[in-house]
């Protein structure tokens, strides 16, 4: 993985609250590191489409995955502009002012295009990748695609060339004369958390639940 | 609020999987009621743009809103296609095979032009709506927006006309012959839980946390 921050390009630089913005490929890795879900954003026939998927990062690319016939793993592998937002919500602002209400987010927008993974071999590492990011642990356990589901899979990797993060923290920042309001303010956190894991039928009841899945947790999910 | 379940169109049909789909008002809405980020996708200059902001939603209409300087809300605001996406995800579903893994999750997409509301009593009421949908029994207790503060606001209203809605449940799917496999499978679920309200300097501590702050759980938050 090279070390060499994002350039902000006119897509990535922000013109307002320019302060929320980062360029520091660390800052870009933590967050997508941290989340799996992406919204990936394309155009067909001149309009916009936006949809949610998982994602995998390795290295300085982005992986998306998805069944070879689906409409966007198509659309994706024909060399077109594509943009992918990753967002993880952290908290409500609240103010002492409806208009000063926020909301504490850490988000990366990336621009590129995307290349089909075709080598079979390298598209089973990527699959392997995939599954690490996703839960790490679980492909060491699991069968292994076979060749017909390698086919059946398209892995598409985005170079992680053009992208940004956009973050806010902290609590809220009213207007000076509002402070004196008897309003409750601050931040409430939000997180995301896991419940009790719910074994399948097939799973015998003596089966221990693997640690991966007892202790899984995002937040430390850290950098290569 | 209109009762009319929504007709699937050539953008809203899904081709693959169809029993993901849902067209029923009461299923896309519920969704909407318990997420209030979304994904807003656009074209500039024939590429696409993929921003995550706050909603909300009041009858059959989707608010946007944000300075009225912000790029997205210009753009936005010119009569131009959007798609506005919303992903709400349940859980991991651990299959014994890789390929069969996947993840619960119940998102929206929706297509449309949004219009700009000039009409500040209007305006005023939008963000009324706005600030209960993320975080109900706020408005009553905080300084309204003002004259300068609503011009400097830009809310956009999306017919909620064209919509559809995609949802996974359950464990995994597994090929016959895996079943065998010695391998923990089910769902791992995940949830968004609120941390401890952390009242910024200004607040007294003797101040008590507001209930709606105290027991904020959007699960809870049920149709019109």
């Amino acid at each position: 993985m090279t070390t060499a921050n994002f350039v902000p390009t006119p897509h990535t630089t922000l013109k307002r609250l320019p302060q929320r913005g980062f360029y520091e490929r660390e800052a870009v890795y933590a967050i997508l590191d941290e989340a799996f879900i992406c919204h990936v954003g394309f155009v067909v026939d001149g309009r916009p489409l936006v949809i949610p998927t998982s994602f995998a990062r390795s290295g300085d690319e982005l992986y998306l995955h998805g069944s070879a016939a689906s409409r966007m793993l198509r659309a994706l592998s024909g060399a077109v502009s594509v943009c992918v937002t990753v967002t993880l919500v952290d908290g409500l602002v609240l103010a002492r002012s409806a208009f000063h209400h926020s909301i504490n987010y850490r988000s990366v927008v990336i621009f590129g295009q995307a290349a089909l993974i075709e080598d079979l071999e390298q598209k089973r590492r990527a699959l392997e990748a995939f599954t690490e990011h996703v839960i790490p642990g679980r492909w060491a356990e699991v069968r292994e695609p076979n060749e017909q589901e390698l086919k059946a899979t398209s892995v598409l990797a985005l170079p992680l060339a053009e992208a940004s993060a956009k973050i806010r923290t902290g609590g809220p920042k009213d207007d000076e004369e509002d402070y004196t309001q008897p309003v409750w303010s601050g931040v409430l956190p939000l997180l995301t958390v896991t419940g009790a894991p719910e074994a399948d039928e097939y799973t015998p009841a003596a089966m221990p639940v693997p640690a991966y899945v007892l202790q899984y947790d995002r937040k430390k999910l850290t950098n290569e």
